[in-house]
């Protein structure tokens, strides 16, 4: 079933623990640890006043010890989007896993039935989405199998995903989801746990209401969605959804009984463009690209981060001004190279083996790119490496 | 020094040996060997004709075992871009290596001596870039002191980068040029070895005359370099450069030695998006991303292909066309999905479960996305998979 072995820190990873800041060479994706700690302790804070669930998203960090360290702050449980990033969770430790996304392939649907049972094992639960009828009889027909080769009785829940402006996955608000929920309630190994109901292109809309008038719609949709499936009988318990940028609005809904966020625990340059609600928390940037300049001229230099360092499909990196460089522009230099210009006047040209450190644009496909996080407490010009966080949901496409 | 342990492939991986094309779930990332093998053939000829070296790039496949093909096809070596993609190069066999780009922390440089020593130890060769005389100097005495510390007496090769349009590393065409190669002839361990001079930006001008254009350029400002090092008495061996978009202009003027290009080897979105020079060979696309969809509405589908699968700095995949469903538009669907339009009038939208084929955009950061390349035979649609490649520079970062 599935494998429980982890491969060992290498060793020159193992070696920087205790180590200064400087002595991480370049490019290194590092974690301000106590700004991650924060910000944890934000959401948990928020989602307490607010007497809602979170169940952050680990697409983010796709690390098992992060999600750990989230369900010790209260979460309820974590959602992934892949079922090989469930299996790296389930392996890591993790017991109350969602997957918020559709998985229609029977190889895949077969490794989903075997998390299910791994976690039902030991007390924990699986959960996942669906938008088609064809979905939920191929995940019921792998449930069954798995059952029929020798597995407890063991239930999933399963939540219909409702399109409410993303313009990707889910059906339509309305009759499609009440049918969905009742093909689920056909089969003995599934059980309807609710609607998924996530407004990904909300989340960068820049300014506060915008946000607010994209998430009514998405209320408003849900709400009505809700009441048709509850008018045949069929509860609807749970409707989950949100994210970092809009997470304020499915909140003060009162419809939304669980947030999936997941960026606020690290925040990436993207987010922070976004104008703050001010019932927001005042999450920080805790994900930092160490770079290195590695060839200074008159007008420019270049850095040893490029696209292998972080994606860019949110926009460049912007560069974390420090004195006495002051504030620098980052122009995209390919895989392995980024171009850095002083931004002001009478500003220099940082020097050859300068530090220079990069918020990434968006944080998921950046972390992505890379086996570790190193974990850095005290601040990131005088702090020391803490610990080493392997990145085990790393490249889990499948 | 360097590790010499691969990690066994996985189960389900080995497995796969012998399947057809069918049996890959998605996504993954599959290489058309037959297409591959032709054109490393068509590189081949183009130099043999030419009498011109090829020196890959590794970085387009980041794979030992696919730079071992192209050197028994008769490639001199291949280039890098970075040290620890120079140590799985070497660690997996690859013998005559060459860091086309300059490498300046101290903790980096130590482990270029350590491939130097290794490669030397076995008839092989180390290369390098530099662009400052402190680079320079901190390369020899890290060549200083491994051999103090027991190590042979290996020299390493060293190119002078000069910036012939790329408007990134090298310095500029003339005198700083002609004083970084006396710098090296200082130093016992380092040999001039020549001149790095890629233009990395003409690569993707679009029309075969703009890219002559920007080469002449390069060529001339290449030229007056070497004439000004040769006047000081020093030669000036081999100037090395050239990519996939723009090999013929470097080969036709006569002063280039050696050509750098590596993306010809599959081919991608954006390079067949430039018109052909009549000169160039014929590559075709033989990377591909296998895809399937897994949420299909009335008006698009969704595949399980995104960010994670596929680099998009140099634009979005296109979708291979196929019988029955024809043209499809890719849209961007965040790091895990790809939205699927059809292109034309009465086309359908692809169903549940479909297999969607992508071309990337970018083949070299697509590469570092993926653990494995999955090789086939016979074509996509009926052949079979013949071997797993694995990608082991993915994520040489430092």
């Amino acid at each position: 079933m599935l494998p429980s072995t982890k491969p060992p820190l290498p060793e020159d990873l193992r070696r920087l623990i205790g180590q200064p800041v400087d002595a991480i060479d370049t490019p290194a994706l590092v974690v301000d640890l106590d700004a991650m700690q924060r910000n944890v302790t934000r959401m948990a804070d928020f989602a307490r006043k607010h007497d809602i669930r979170w169940r952050p998203h680990a697409k983010t960090h796709k690390s098992s010890a992060i999600a750990k360290l989230q369900m010790q702050a209260g979460a309820t449980g974590i959602c992934v989007q892949k079922t090989a990033e469930a299996e790296a969770m389930a392996i890591g430790g993790v017991r109350d896993i969602y997957i918020s996304n559709e998985v229609v392939s029977p190889a895949k649907l077969a490794r989903v039935a075997d998390v299910a049972q791994y976690l039902a094992a030991d007390g924990g639960r699986l959960a996942i989405a669906v938008d088609s009828i064809e979905g939920i009889r191929r995940l019921a027909h792998a449930m069954d199998q798995r059952r029929a080769a020798g597995g407890a009785a063991v239930v999933v829940d399963v939540f219909v995903e409702i399109d409410v402006g993303q313009g990707r996955c889910g059906v339509p608000p309305g009759r499609l989801a009440l049918e969905l929920a009742q093909e689920i309630r056909r089969h003995a190994t599934l059980r309807f746990a609710g609607l998924q109901a996530y407004h990904g292109k909300a989340q960068h809309l820049r300014t506060a209401a915008e946000r607010r008038d994209a998430i009514a719609v998405a209320v408003q949709d849900t709400q009505f969605t809700r009441k048709l499936i509850e008018a045949e009988g069929i509860a609807v318990e749970l409707i989950t959804g949100a994210g970092t940028g809009s997470m304020v609005c499915e909140t003060a809904s009162g419809l939304y009984g669980e947030l999936q966020a997941g960026s606020f625990v690290f925040m990436d340059a993207d987010y922070a463009a976004n104008e703050r609600d001010p019932a927001q928390p005042a999450f920080e940037h805790a994900l930092f690209v160490k770079s290195q300049v590695i060839s200074s001229g008159v007008r420019h230099a270049v850095c040893d981060a490029g696209h292998k360092s972080h994606a860019i499909d949110s926009g460049l990196p912007r560069v974390l001004t420090r004195e006495p460089t002051g504030e620098l522009a980052f122009a995209n230099g390919g895989d392995e190279h980024g171009i850095l210009r002083p931004a002001g006047a009478n500003q220099r040209v940082p020097a050859l083996g300068e530090t220079v450190w990069l918020i990434p644009g968006h944080c998921d496909p950046t972390v992505n790119l890379h086996n570790h996080l190193i974990g850095v407490t005290g601040g990131l010009e005088q702090g020391q490496v803490e610990r080493i966080i392997r990145v085990d949901a790393r490249g889990a496409l499948t």
